[in-house]
C-alpha cells in the first residue's frame, strides 16, 4: 500500500534516517522530455531549511534518476529516482523507540511492526518521505502542463488567519504561497509566534486543477474525489478534504447548490462551480477544486504526557531537535504533487478511451 | 475502478433501470456463517419508500446470492449477489439523454461514454447502485462484529439543524438516526419543508468504528484515512470527509491538538481522540471517527437552467418523478457499509501480519 | 485471484452445483455492439452433451446479461453476466466430501478452505466455471475481431494421435476441431475406446492469434507469454504451455532458432516464426502461437486408490456420474477465450500508448 | 507490468547500460533477519564473468539496500535495493538502434516505445535486469527456507545432452548445476563447442519446491501454475513451462496419470507426483515441480539477416561483444528466484487464511 495509481503506478520507499528515500514510477509514456531544472525548483519548494519558520535540517534534495531515461527523454520503462539522506542525525531520536511522541506514528508503527519499525525521525512515516512523493508528483505535474492542465494552490488559512482573494494563478512567485501578500505576512507572524512559544499551528491548503477537460475520472471508487483523497491523505498531517462547496454544501438547499449548465462560446459550462469541477466522480470541464486540512505539527518543544512502552509507566516528553512550527507552507507543493499524481493517472486512463473513439 | 479493496476485493455493477444491481466479493474467508436476516434488515435501512421524505419508488431490495455459500456458510471462493430492479419506470427519464440534470452525472457520463451511457435514472451513477455496495458492506460489518469491531453512525446535521449529544452506540433503534430524538424531529420537519418547496437539503453524517485494535492500516496510500475516503467518496453526493478534529484541527495549536498517551488498565490509550483513532494511517486503539458531508439531492422539482446537448441551446428542466428531498437518512447505512469495507479490508491485511508474529 | 487483467478486469464466480456461474467485466469500452448470437454459438462449442464422447449433462448455457448494455451496445460500465445451473444433480457427489478424487482439487480445496469448500461436482474448481470464462473471453474475441485480430485453434494431438497440416484458419467448421478430418476421426475413435475402458485421455491444443500488430505486450511480468500463461493455466487440466518452438527451442542452436528479419511489402517481418510472434514479451507482428498440454480427465470409472479424510484410512473410489472421457475438445474454445482475454487486455494497454503518440 | 505479486509486490527497474538496476519489495514482514552474505552468494550464481562459457563482462553485482532495514532486520516497510552498472560499454551497441538483432527485443521495443527505448545492450530487456529479480527472489528464497520450504533446481538438458538421476537436493555444490557430474561435463563441452562455432545453444531447467504444505495457492488465475508461469516467463529466453508430467501428461490415460492418494505416517500424500504437487492450482503437500524451456542465446557471432529500420533495407548483422554462448547455467538461479517469488507470495496469502482459522 505504498503504491498508488492505476495507469501510472508509483511506489514510494525510504526512511527519514535511512540511506535514501525514493520513488519508482511505472506507466509514464515513452518520448516525454523532462525539465529536470524545473523539477529541482519544484522539490526546493518542499525542501527544509529555507526560512525562519522551517526546520534547520539541510538537505540538497537533489534526485538521482537511476532508470527510465535516455538523453533526458523517457524510455517508457520504469523510472526510479532517489534522494540520499545527507543530514540525518540519529542521536536526536534514541528516546523515541520507547517514548512515542503524541500526534506521531511512533506508537502505531511500534504496534504494527512489533517493535521493528525504523524509529529514528519517524522512519517511513516521516515527512521526509514526501520528498519522494514530490519527485513522482513533480513529473506528473510537468506532464499535465504539456496537456494544458495546471495544478495550482495556496494556503487558505494558518490557524485562524485566512487568505484573501480568489486562487486564479500560481502563488509560487509570492514566495509565501498566498494570494494576499498581507495575509501571508500575518500568517508568517502567527507561525513565528507559535514557534517562540515552543508550540505549532495548522492550516488549510486550497488546490485547483485548471484546464482539465470533461470526461476524466471513473465511477464509484474511481471517481476523482476518491483518487485525489487517496493520494492527499498519504501526506502526514492531512486530516480532512472537501471538494467544491464541501462541508458548506451540507448546509445548503439543492436549488442553491446545483450548478446550472450554460453555453459559453459553444461549450457546455456551469454558471457556478460548487461541485468543484466533479460530477459523479468525473470532471465536468470546470476547475477541479479541493481544500485539505493540515493539523498542527505534532513535534513541539512544550512538555507533553506520553507512556514509556517498556515500563508501561506514564511519563513526559519534550520533542527537541529540528521541527517546523507549521508544516503547511512546505506541504503546499506536496498537495500539488498528490493532486497531480491523481489527475494524471485518471487522465492516462481517459486517453485509452479517447483512443478507442478517435 | 468499480473494484475496491486489497484483501477483500469488491466489484459493484448495475444500472438504475437495468435488470439488476449486484456485487462480487473476493477474499471473504471460508467458514463464516452469515445472518441473512440481519443483512436484510441492514439493506432495509437504505431501501426507498419507507417514509414521507423518501422516494415513493418501491423495491423489495432482497439480495439473491449466486455463489460463495454452502449451507449459509462461506466457501472462501467469490461471493456474488444481485438485487433485481423490479420497479424501474424508464419513461420518466427519456428527456435526460439530451437535457442533463444540474448536479447529476448525466453530462459527465455523456461525455465520458460518448453518449452510450445508460441514462435512465442516472444509470450506473444512480444511488440505486449503493444497494449493491450495502450487500458487500453489510457482510463486512457482520464479519467485523464477530471480531468485536462495531460500525455506528448518526446524522450530525441536516441543513443547519444539528444533532445533540455524543455518538456512543447505534442510533438504529431511534428510527431516525440521531442521538437526540428532538433534534431528529426538527431535522425531519426541515426535510418536509424543503420537499413542500420542491427543493432539497444536505447534511453531515458522523461515523465511528468502535473496538478496532491498534495496528490496523498501512503507511502512505494504505492509511485508514486513504482507505475510508476512497470508499466513502464512492457514495453519490458525498463531497467532503474529515477524521477526528478534521478541519477544526487546522485552526488549532499542536499543544491543544495532540492527544496525550496514557495508561488505562495496563493498556496504552490517548486522553483525548482528536486524531480520530488514526496516527500515521494506522489505528491507535481509540474509536475511529469521521464525518462525511452530503450535498443536497440535486433532483428538485424547481425549474433549473440546463443545456440541450443536441441543439446546444440553453433551456430549463424541472426534475419530475420520485426523489428524496434529502438523501442523508438513506445514506447513513451506506456510509457504514463503506466504512466497514475499508476497515475490514485493512483488518484482513493485519491478520496476515499477526499470523506471522503469533 | 479469481480476477484477471490490467485494462480489462474479469472476475469469475460460481460453483458447479450452485445457483449460477458468472463473470463481471470491467474495462470494456463504451459503444461496442455485441453479437449475442455469435457469443451463444461460441458458448455452445464448450457446452456439454453435444456428442458421444462428452458428458450427458445438459445445460442451455445461455448467459443472462445483468448490466453494462443499453440497446445491445456497451455502456462502458461493468458488464455482469450469469449462466444458471439448471441440471445440477448434487446427489451424485455426496461421497466427495470425505473421499477426494485422484487428480481433482477435492483434497486441496478441503485443506485450503478447512472443509468449507463447495464439494459437489468440484464446486468452484469444476470445469463448469469455464462457461463464465467463455462469456468474458467470447466478448474479448469478438472485440478483437473488429480490430482484425483473430484467435484460432485446433487439437494438435489426443493421446498419441497427432493432427496433420498447419493451423491457418478456424477449425470450427470441421465440427471436430482438427485441420485434418482423418486425424480428427482417429482421435474420436481413440476417445471412444478410452470411454469404453472406463478410462480417459489427454491431448494438446494449439492456438494462434492472427493479425496482432507489433508492439502489444509489456516487459518483464507483463509479457504476452506471462499474460497468456496466467490466463490459460486457469483452465482446469492444463499442465503446460509453450510459445513458438517452445521446448524444441531448448534443443536448438541460436543460428537455427533465431528468426531472421526481412522486409515484406515494406513491412518488417521475420522469415520464420520460432519465436511464436513474441520477442521480449512484445508482439512482433507475426502470428502469436502457443500450445497447451491438457491432462487426461481425472474422473474415470476405473477404481482408484484414495483416502477417507475422516477416518484417515486408505480406500478406493470409482467416479460415477457424467464425465468427459476427454476434455480436450471442449477445452478448445476455453483456450481461445483465455488467449482472447490476455491479448485484448494487452491490446487495450497498447491503445493508451498509441493515443499518446498519435 | 514490471510489478509482480499480490501479497509481496516486487517492482523491477533499470537498463543494461543505465546507472543501475534495482527492485522495490513491498509486503515483506517486519522482524525478518536477512543473511546478506548468503544473498550475495546467491547473486554470484547469476553473475557474469565466472567461467569460460559466460560473458566476459565483469560486475561486482553487490546490491545496496536503500530502505526497509534497521540493524539488518526488516522494518515491514518497502525494501529498495540497487546494483550499480559498473562495466557498461555503450559503444558496443550503437548499431542496435537501427539494426535489430534477431531473437532479441530490439525491434519490438523500438515499435512499442516509438524509438525511445534504451537500446544499448537491450536496455530494460537485457538479462542484466534479472540481477534485480534475483535480489527480490533471493530474499523470498531465504524467507521460505525459514519456513522449511526449499527451492532447488538443475539443468535438465543442454541442447540434446540430458542430465541423469533425480533432482533431490541442491545442485549448487556441484559447481555446474547438474545431478550427474559427468552429464554436466558433457554439457559444458557442448557449450564450448558452440562458442567455438560462434553459435549458441539452449536447454531445459528443472525446478522443485520442497516442503511446501498443502493449501497454498488460489483458484482460477491465482493457481500456483499461473503464478509461477507469470514469474518465470519474465526471464528473457524462457519459451515454455510444464508442471509435473506436463506435456507428457497429454499423451497419457487418466488411470496412468492420476496420482493415487495414500496415507503416509498419518498424513495424506500421493503415491506418485505426476501433478507436480499442484491440484486445482493449490499445493497438495508433494514437491512442486516444473521444467522451463530456455531458448539458445540469440546473440551470436555468426552473420544473420536483419533489417535496417531507417532505410528499410535488408542487411546482415554479426553480434560482436560479450555474450554467453549458453544462458542456461546463469538462468538457473533466476528460475529459482522467480519460483521463490511466486511461492512466497502465495504462501503469505495462505498465512492470512490460517490466521483466521488458528
Amino acid at each position: 500500500m505504498d503504491t498508488y495509481g492505476e495507469n501510472l503506478k508509483v511506489t514510494v520507499f525510504g526512511e527519514s534516517h535511512g540511506p535514501a528515500v525514493g520513488a519508482v514510477m511505472e506507466g509514464i509514456p515513452a518520448g516525454e522530455t523532462v525539465d529536470f531544472e524545473a523539477l529541482g525548483r519544484f522539490l526546493q519548494r518542499r525542501a527544509p531549511g529555507q526560512n525562519a519558520y522551517s526546520t534547520a535540517r539541510k538537505e540538497a534534495d537533489e534526485p538521482e534518476f537511476l532508470s527510465g531515461f535516455q538523453d533526458n527523454v523517457t524510455t517508457g520503462t520504469p523510472i526510479a529516482a532517489i534522494i540520499r539522506n545527507t543530514d540525518a542525525k540519529s542521536k536526536d531520536y534514541s528516546e523515541l523507540k520507547v517514548k512515542p511522541r503524541p500526534g506521531h506514528a511512533d506508537y502505531t508503527a511500534a504496534v504494527k511492526y512489533f517493535g521493528h519499525q525504523a524509529y529514528a525521525g519517524g522512519g517511513h512515516f516521516s515527512g521526509r518521505v514526501t520528498a519522494a512523493l514530490c519527485i513522482a508528483g513533480g513529473l506528473a505535474k510537468q506532464l499535465l502542463e504539456k496537456e494544458g492542465i495546471f495544478v495550482i494552490s495556496r494556503i487558505a488559512s494558518i490557524g485562524t488567519v485566512e487568505d484573501e482573494g480568489e486562487l486564479l494563478e500560481s502563488t509560487e512567485k509570492n514566495g509565501f504561497p498566498t494570494v494576499s501578500i498581507n495575509a501571508g505576512a500575518t500568517m508568517q507572524a502567527c507561525i513565528a509566534a507559535k514557534k517562540a512559544e515552543g508550540d505549532s499551528v495548522g492550516g488549510v491548503i486550497e488546490c485547483k486543477v485548471l484546464g482539465c477537460p470533461a470526461g476524466v475520472g471513473d465511477p464509484m471508487f474511481g471517481g476523482l474525489e476518491n483518487r485525489i483523497a487517496a493520494a492527499v491523505f498519504a501526506i502526514p498531517a492531512v486530516k480532512g478534504i472537501e471538494f467544491g462547496a464541501g462541508f458548506t454544501a451540507a448546509k445548503m438547499t439543492g436549488s442553491a447548490h446545483n450548478d446550472a449548465f450554460i453555453v459559453d462560446n459553444g461549450k457546455v459550462k456551469t454558471e457556478t462551480n460548487r461541485a468543484g469541477g466533479i460530477l459523479g466522480g468525473i470532471s465536468n470541464g470546470m476547475p477541479i477544486t479541493f481544500r485539505a486540512a493540515v493539523k498542527p505539527t505534532p513535534s513541539i518543544a512544550k512538555e507533553q504526557k506520553t507512556v514509556n512502552l517498556e515500563t508501561m509507566e506514564e511519563t513526559v516528553i519534550s520533542v527537541e531537535g529540528r521541527h517546523d512550527p507549521c508544516i503547511v507552507p512546505r506541504a503546499v507543493p506536496v498537495v500539488e504533487a498528490a493532486a497531480a499524481l491523481a489527475v494524471y493517472d485518471a487522465w492516462l486512463g481517459r486517453r485509452k478511451e479517447t483512443a478507442r473513439n478517435a
